[in-house]
Formats: C-alpha cells, structure tokens, sequence
C-alpha cells in the first residue's frame, strides 16, 4: 500500500495509482483528525469520496504516530493524552475514541489501537506493553459500530520470541478478519526482523491477511512475503522518489548523480511505466537539479510501479512455487547476499 | 501558451496538458541554456523529446530574463554579456547566439533576441533600444540555419504610439512569420496596455500570428483578442495555482479561505476539467493547508484548463461575431467595469 498520509498520496493522483496496479492505499487516522479533522471528512462523504479514490483504503489507528511524533503523552489504561506535533493542542485517544475516527473516515481496514513502545525496553515493559494492546483490542472491537469495516489486530511484543506468543494468544482468540505486525522497523536490525517473523507469522490465522506495518525496502517485502507476510504499507517509494533515489530492476538509483546528465537511455528498461517509457535518465536529473515538481512526481510514480511489478512477480513465483528461487534471484541483481 | 520555463510546465504532465485542450507550450531560452544547457537538450533529442511533447512549443530569446533576472549586464551593438542568476558565470548572447542555441532546442517557433527595456524610460533611450531591436532581428533572420522554425520579430516601443511604429515600420519588412508585441505587462497600467494595442496590433500583418509576450490575466486575454492578439504566454494559471488561487467563470477563489472548510462543491461547477469533476473545495483546501504537492497540481491543471476553456469560448463567440458582447458578459461576471 502506498501511503497516502494526509488523503492523498504525495504528488500522485488516484488514476495514476490505478494505471500501476495500486490496490489498496494507506491513510493516517492521527494526521487526517488533526488536518481537517475526522468530522469534516465524515461530512465530506468519507476518505474514498474526499480523496476520489474507490478501491480500498486502510488507516492506522493513530497509535503508532501518537507514540512516534506527538509531543507529550500520558498513557492509562484508559487512553493516551498528548500534544499535537503541529498546534500544542491536546487531543485524547482511546480505544473507542480510534474505533469511532476511523468510522467516521470510512476506510474498509482498520486498525486496532495499540501500544508501541520501543524496540529495547525492558521485559516488564514490553509484557506490559502487549497486555495493554490485548485488553484494547477487545475494546476495539466492542466499540465497532459498522459492520462494513475489517478491524485488524496487531501483535507486539518486539524481538521476543515469548512476547510475540503471548500478545497472539491474546489477540487471536478475538478471531478478527486480520492481523497485523507491528513494532517491527523501528530500528531493530532487519536481521532480528526477519527472525521475529519467522516465529510470529506462524502464530497468526494462515487464512487471515496478515500485515507487517510500516516496511520496507524492496529487499525486506521479499523477506517478509516467504515468511507469509502478505500486506505491507511504507512510505519509501514515495519518499526515496521525492528525493531522487529510485528503485530499479538492477538496484538503486540516485538521480542527482552527475553520471545520468547526458543518458539518453530510461531510469529501467525492464519498467513499463510512464516515467520509463517516457523520459530519460538525463530530463530526470534534469529535473531534480532544477527543483521542478514534476521530478518528485515521475519519481514516486516510477517508484511505485516497481514496488507493485515487485510483488505482482513475486506472486507468480508462489503460484509456480518458485518464491525462495525468484528471491535469491533478485537479491543477487541488487548485490544484496541471501 | 502554458509556461514551461525548464522544460516542464510546473507539476503537470504533458498528457494532461493535452487533456485540457493546450495546443502550444512555451520554454525559456535563457533557463534553459543555463540548466542543463542547450548542447545536452539537443544531444537528448531536442525539446520536444526531452520533455515528452509532441505539439508545438514555442520558445523565448532569453533576452527578457537577461533584462530582468541577470545578475550584471553589459550591452553594445554586438551583444549583451551577463551573469548567471544561478552562479554569477559569465554568458554572451548575441542575436546569432540566441538562434543558435533556439536551433539546438528545437521549438517550432523561436523568437527574435530583442532589447526589452522599462517602460518608464526616456524617449531618446527608448528609441536606442528599438533601433537595435530592429537591427538584431535582421541578423536573426540571416543566422537562421533550420528551415522548419517560424521566427517571430518582437516590436518594442513601450506604450509611446510613434516609437511602436518605428518598430514595425523596420520589422514589419523583414517578413517574418510571426510578430509579437514586447514590452508591455512590465509595470504599466493595464489601461495604457490596452490603448497601446489599439495601436500597435494593426501596424502588424493580420495573416500572420500576432503573439502579446507574458500576458495576463483573464481579462487581459479577452481586451487583447479583441484587439487583434492571437496568441499568449503566461505564468499566472499555473503561478497563481500553486498559491492556492483560482480563476473560475465566477471570478477568482482563494481556496485557502476558512469559508471553503466544509464546502462539499466543485472549485468550478461550469468546469468540465479533472479538479471540477472529482474533487471538492474542501479537499483542495485541506491539500493546501497541509501543504500537500496534489493542491499546487489540482489547481494548475483547473487554471490551464480555465484559460484554454475561456479561449475556446471566445473563438466561437468571435465566429459568430459576438466577440464585444462574450467579453462584457464575462467582464459584468467578474464584477469588472467594462
């Protein structure tokens, strides 16, 4: 999914996501009720209407960004009180309060609220941590006034191997229509990732989706996807786009470099989208040296039809049962050891 | 004329500027001899390959923006020596150079290098300008090496009636394939504009394309058709649009306004244009406040498309001789005293 935070994926109108095979898009249910605010979105027909997008639309809880970006925060059992990181202006989020936003923006996933602490706090912490985020999520659940609405839960517990069992036993009994991995990427090595989903996939419905949140790198969706990850949300193809740093066929690629200033040749010529079969290396440069709008946006939309080709192979390897193989074959394009 | 000063009209796609009816674009030779340069642009395939734009573009002398925008200049009979505004590295255009880099560019019409100087100055020093003016497009015309570009002759003269028609009087014999009017929308008021057109345009051959440089607003569209102009370049659709100003068959909207905070309707509702009929205000509003690419995208492809709308409306209405009444009627809309 790519993220669309504010209702509207940076530089990139729907059509254009259609045209690459865009699925599904991320809105942020913390940065939509700040700026316009839910009620305002309700009012205005909901996400799908607001941002003229009718395929489906998933929104975080707010959690994530609550615990990452606002400014002061104090957490109960009730609720999380904090600061907005634009105005100072206080705001309260509950488990109900999480429920009842996302209602109002209408999305057809949405998030349980969660708690997400840091990689390395202490094993009280983090058990606290999952235990609070199992008792939300039955909250969450019992706030759900729509029944056109998929609610996700999502699994904590860090790098540990116990804390993981034990936040999906807690939230598996729920029996929700999907689950989600949080608490990863978020400054782990991607070594420690790849085990935690060795032990955490497993736990979780094989015949629910389950999503890791917030990754990744083309490198890492490979990794994830044999582990039986099958949704993600991040905002590098968008944002590497915006600053000249493309993902390719052969690896990366960064615009800015003086090399591309006479390449008449494409970004990748393995890529049908409209950036590659259009322009050349050196407009893109070009653009980017320039500072002209239009190389964020040929950049992110380059970067997105990659991540969705990326997957949409993947996919075919797993049909014909040739997903380790179509792995190791990338990873070696891109110089990365398997 | 869109401007597409770099080689790209700010945000938009070349598909969707076709989309909108545009016919012609306009880059800017100064820009870019100075990013990326014009020996790479020809190197890539000339203009219309390296920004992706098979219809007819148009491009400047580069004189303007080094009367305008150059750090140092120094004038004589040969030529005009400057400074970059980029770097301050020293540049020569002659009126051959000029040609010369136009021919590496590749547009399908190039103009004449001309001196442009301010409005406000003396008789004696305007007449300097026009008389080099009128030498320079002589060796335009014999520099020329490409026999599939229409060179246009720029008259000057300010807003003094005399000094117009000396211009023309020694342009108007070259022959050339276009005329365009220079030196006006550079402070004056629009009123002396319009008087000066009343009588610059008829000294200019009516079979050839009379073209108003850097002109305007909307209303300066319509008082400048109906006094002979056939063609126009302007930042303000697209300018104006990244700064959340918008022109409507209503009169211009400032869509940052509060009042636009819940307004499920369209920026334009006699808009047939992508933004009209898929977004409402408060969406674009929000985009704006938040500081979103897809607001200065939105509002850039209505603006284009709201002059190319108003054009189109006003070649129907000239057709059917109707031209006076179409432009009071739009005037009287725009709450503009006729």
């Amino acid at each position: 999914m790519p993220v669309g935070t504010l209702a509207t994926v940076k530089g990139i109108l729907p059509q254009q996501l259609k045209d690459v095979g865009v699925q599904q898009v991320l809105a942020n249910t913390y940065h939509l009720a700040l700026r316009p605010g839910a009620d305002i979105v309700e009012e205005m027909g909901g996400l799908h209407q607001f941002m003229n997008w009718d395929g489906p639309i998933l929104t975080d809880s707010g959690g994530f960004q609550v615990f990452s970006l606002a400014k002061m925060r104090k957490l109960d059992e009730k609720q999380v009180v904090f600061r907005s990181h634009i105005d100072g202006s206080v705001f309260e989020l509950s488990p109900e309060k999480a429920v009842r936003i996302q209602e109002q923006l209408g999305a057809d996933c949405i998030m349980c609220l969660d708690e997400c602490p840091p990689h390395d706090v202490s094993p009280d912490e983090m058990q606290r941590a999952v235990d609070l985020t199992t008792r939300w999520a039955t909250r969450c659940r019992d706030a759900q006034q729509r029944s056109d609405q998929a609610l996700f839960g999502i699994v904590q517990g860090g790098t540990h191997q116990k804390m993981r069992e034990r936040s999906a036993e807690g939230l598996v009994p729920l029996d929700l229509p999907g689950y989600a991995v949080g608490g990863l990427s978020v400054g782990e090595d991607p070594a420690d990732m790849y085990t935690t989903l060795d032990f955490t996939t497993p736990l979780l419905p094989a015949d629910r989706p389950r999503y890791l949140m917030g990754v990744g790198r083309p490198q890492d969706l490979l990794e994830s996807v044999v582990r039986g990850i099958d949704l993600f949300d991040c905002v590098m193809p968008t944002r590497n786009g915006r600053n000249a740093q493309a993902f390719t066929s052969a690896g990366p690629v960064r615009l800015r470099n003086q090399k591309h200033q006479r390449d008449p040749g494409p970004l990748d010529p393995e890529c049908g989208c409209l950036t590659c079969t259009s322009y050349s290396r050196a407009y893109l440069r070009h653009l980017f040296i320039a500072g002209e709008m239009l190389g964020p946006i040929l950049l992110s939309l380059h970067n997105i039809a990659f991540y969705q080709q990326l997957l949409r192979n993947l996919r075919e390897a797993i049909q014909l049962n040739k997903a380790a193989e179509f792995k190791a074959v990338q990873l070696a394009r891109w110089g990365i050891s398997n």
